[in-house]
């Protein structure tokens, strides 16, 4: 394969490392990711994440076990094992999907649908990108929550990707940054891009997003997406639907912003979607790469999905590398191509 | 003054004692609140905590000031650095204004009040709760923000002491628990304080109770406050009221629940309550009594308010010891008097 560059992965003369995401912002450790072993164990653990990066990155993955001599056999069951990482976000499956369906178990076609799927997420997030950003105005505060930027991606991002277009046009805006408990993608990665990007931003606590929305301080919120169904429901880091909510409740517009590649199209509607939930510890304190504490009763029951629902009736726009849709383009139909 | 036990606060033989609450659950310290200073310095830190609770232990202190010898003007000057602790919760207020309204500056006077006050919220707690449990049915599962317990109260708590009382019933009932950041209040307090009762809950992030309400997991929400306007908005631990939008949107009941002394008759509705701001740490990772972790950038801009208001129209029964009231009561002007 060629060299394939982004902020969070490179396959540079063969080699193939990752930044882990579970020590950012304090550390920029990039780990080796040799085998389909070593990339399973990054995408189950976190170190990679974002729906459209773990789909590239386990192709890559995939394409660079060919390219070390693996058996197609092999390459099957590696394919199995890299699809049963995280059940939630469909990239992944359709990353693996793409890159299995070969013509021929052969290494140059291997190599290049890999690189053709990196490629493509690069456009991707450039199409949504341009698309969203005529959605934001100058003076504009714009929640976002979870991350959804180069981090997640191996382009500018998908939710961030809009934000960072539109203050490459100039225009003036400021972003509230989730936390988002449990594994505080918003105050740890979020936050390092957007200073990377010199966009201002305020990190807050989940549970205070709502208040700024009362007293007239947020305009838009934007997020991305691990899974869209047909209908326009969606799968997205836990703690989306209840922005959704408060933006329904005070007027706000609400946008999702996702490549083709999350959009499950054999997905009816968000009842649907698998919702993974992880371990308990990761509630009772924090459990990042950094940070392992625990403040609540060790003993104390639990429950953690990493993800939740959004309903479409809830979005204002759904904000995709073909082009921004509303409410009544979903409901036609339009996601079924 | 006579003793004085509670589940937080001591007053024994002469010697005022509270448990610090930024400890629990790991640690049970006792801190001695021999002076103003000490009892200011811990209601600003936070380890007296819980609207009831810090009106009756500044109370307690001050009149523990006057046993001590203090003079009028001292006890007067007192009675001003303690109410300057925290802004947001009434009761503190309150509890200082009625005992500064002694007719003799005579200690056996000065220490009666003390004590009616002590005594009348340990009254008022199980009239809350013996009124607050008609509304629990066995099977319910109640989601609860922040701590509104025991802890929070001289008493058996608010929305916690009719949990409680409901339970004592032998209704089957389980909560869940918000974790409450930043301070981790329920993670920490409420998880402790329902285990010592022996009832079963389930801790989640703040983020998730929407889609609990969604899957149909959660049948009640109720909550303590912080100070309430005549016109029936209140002000809570921020984060309540996200939890309040998404009961309305999903009709499940939301409840608030506390003493008469958290209504302030002077303030018309929720827009006069002042709204405490704290320090960017606590938001940049976790502060407590044993964590000081950060995985935010240390630079990063923060907005962290403790509290938000919460309208009356979200509000499906405001339990108050003097009975549980709906909206059109609450608008006909009940909460003047």
């Amino acid at each position: 394969m060629k060299n394939l560059i982004s902020v969070s992965l490179r396959y540079e003369n063969n080699k193939l490392t990752v930044i882990n995401q579970k020590l950012l912002p304090q550390n920029e450790e990039w780990i080796d990711c040799h085998s389909i072993q070593d990339m399973c164990d990054a995408i189950y653990d976190l170190k990679v994440r974002g729906a459209p990066l773990i789909g590239v990155a386990a192709a890559i993955s995939l394409a660079q076990y060919v390219e070390q001599g693996c058996s197609e056999d092999e390459l099957v069951l590696a394919a199995a094992k890299m699809r049963a990482t995280r059940p939630t976000a469909v990239n992944l499956m359709a990353a693996v999907d793409r890159l299995m369906a070969y013509e021929v178990f052969d290494k140059s076609e291997i190599s290049s649908i890999a690189e053709r799927i990196f490629d493509e997420d690069v456009e991707l997030c450039q199409s949504i990108a341009k698309h969203g950003a005529d959605l934001i105005q100058t003076g504009d505060n714009i929640l976002t929550h979870c991350n959804a930027g180069a981090l997640a991606t191996v382009g500018v991002g998908t939710a961030i990707g809009v934000i960072h277009e539109a203050h490459r046009q100039g225009k003036k805006i400021h972003v509230y940054v989730d936390e988002t408990r449990p594994l505080l993608q918003g105050a740890r990665l979020t936050t390092w891009e957007l200073k990377k990007l010199g966009i201002p931003y305020t990190l807050i606590c989940d549970n205070m997003a709502a208040q700024l929305m009362a007293s007239g301080k947020i305009q838009k919120a934007i997020v991305g997406a691990d899974r869209i169904a047909v209908n326009g429901d969606f799968a997205n880091k836990v703690g989306t639907y209840s922005v959704a909510i408060s933006c329904a409740y005070h007027k706000i517009p609400f946008y999702v912003a996702a490549p083709y590649t999350t959009v499950d199209t054999e997905c009816g509607d968000g009842s649907q979607i698998p919702i993974e939930l992880r371990r308990e510890d990761e509630v009772r304190g924090v459990v990042t790469g950094l940070h392992e504490q625990f403040w609540a009763p060790r003993d104390a029951k639990v429950y953690n999905p990493a993800f939740d629902v959004t309903p479409a009736s809830l979005v204002s726009r759904w904000v995709l590398d073909r082009g921004v849709f509303n409410y009544e383009q979903i409901k036609s139909g339009i996601l079924k191509s």
